[in-house]
């Protein structure tokens, strides 16, 4: 299929190069930032614009991939009328895109400029507002990807809240322990890496409800105590502590 | 050299399986309990006692693996003086061994009986109240792996707490955000397992810090107070939601 990326952060560049090596055309990548239009353009070998008067008007699929609230006020009307315009947001609905053609293209995964992810690990949540649309776009993830799922937009908003959990706060509790090394003992973050890999690969063979470890779930109020009298100086970590040690033994 | 095992959980169960690959002779294995004793004596084929006045008393060391609770009220006088005494906890100090040859021999690992880890990966913590014990422990350490450490009672302590937020708590994220995909959607589980994998990946390269991505960091209002709203009904996730997403734009 011929595609045009119309944004080119970490997300675009990591699905551009994806589809260019599954034999997809990448006509032209567009972005607001001249710099940034330029590495993905450079990347995959194409043009790149800043302006969207010069829109490439043959493209099968528009893949819009740029921040939610720039997805909010976007001027959708520049695309042509019978071209399928899908959005990369997971938390946005489908029908913040004003036209016939409209859909998404959620591959759910958190994306870095430096790191290219293999596309074939990551699950793609697909949705359109026709069924030949659902078809085409289900066509294109099956060339990068077999784990493919149609959901509504509602059900959707539930996923990325779900992936907020598995993603952005595991990482900020990995911030929390990295801080906590760096003020005592002066030891490494890398010592952490090991236990961090295992309670990854552990999920993959148990429920993270039988997988729980440690202190709160094994009810041990004097290393909780403890725990917390350490961080008598933080009231913001005692506080996350006490927070989901309750939450731990309540779902346990 | 010769060990004895004094508790047969998971903890004792991959220690003894790595020291006995690792070329030492494990003499018994003791616990309380007649069923895990025999488990853990048959894995490694040597003989399990439940009664502490059958201990053996030719060991170098003896590696007393019990809960922090039974550590606390353990009768210590069952050792023989001139052999070295050790638990294996995290978060319990030296000196609750009241013995001229005490130390502690702390991997730092979540263990599961199901799962044999390789120790080779697992950090390991040891302490000491003696040059020529701590000598010993390195020297026994280092037959297993290659990434040990000399730590304080007092700094382990707050190792142990960092590594309570980097697996016990990102477990325990993991399991809301299960409970949520339950709930809304049907999706399995399974389908966070790339972004889960890639979340701890990332921090191989970057720190935690920089690594952060999602709405909190990005100071995205919008779809924070959308996530909050679709936690209308579950107040404690919506405060552990608020809560966090304060830390990360605090930390950032």
């Amino acid at each position: 299929m011929k595609v045009v990326f119309v944004g080119a952060g970490n997300l675009a560049t990591n699905l551009a190069v994806a589809l260019q090596q599954a034999g997809h055309t990448i006509l032209q990548v567009f972005s607001r930032t001249a710099r940034s239009a330029s590495a993905l353009a450079e990347r995959v070998g194409v043009p790149a614009v800043t302006d969207l008067s010069l829109l490439d008007h043959h493209a099968d699929i528009y893949i819009v991939s740029i921040t939610d609230s720039a997805l909010l006020s976007f001027d959708y009307s520049v695309f042509p009328s019978q071209s399928l315009v899908v959005h990369t947001a997971g938390s946005i609905p489908m029908d913040v895109i004003p036209l016939q053609h409209r859909g998404v293209f959620y591959p759910m995964q958190t994306f870095s400029r430096q790191r290219i992810v293999p596309f074939d690990q990551i699950p793609l949540f697909i949705e359109a507002a026709t069924d030949d649309d659902t078809r085409l776009l289900l066509q294109l993830a099956h060339t990068i990807n077999h784990k493919v799922y149609q959901l509504t937009s509602a059900d959707r908003l539930y996923l990325h809240l779900a992936a907020v959990f598995c993603s952005n706060f595991v990482n900020h509790c990995y911030t929390m322990s990295a801080n906590i090394l760096r003020q005592h003992g002066g030891l490494p973050f890398s010592v952490m890496l090991p236990l961090i890999d295992e309670v990854a690969a552990k999920v993959h063979s148990v429920s993270p409800r039988e997988a729980q470890t440690g202190p709160a779930v094994r009810h041990d109020e004097n290393v909780i105590r403890h725990h917390q009298a350490l961080l008598a100086d933080h009231p913001d970590l005692q506080q996350i502590y006490t927070i989901l040690s309750d939450s731990i033994q309540k779902n346990s």
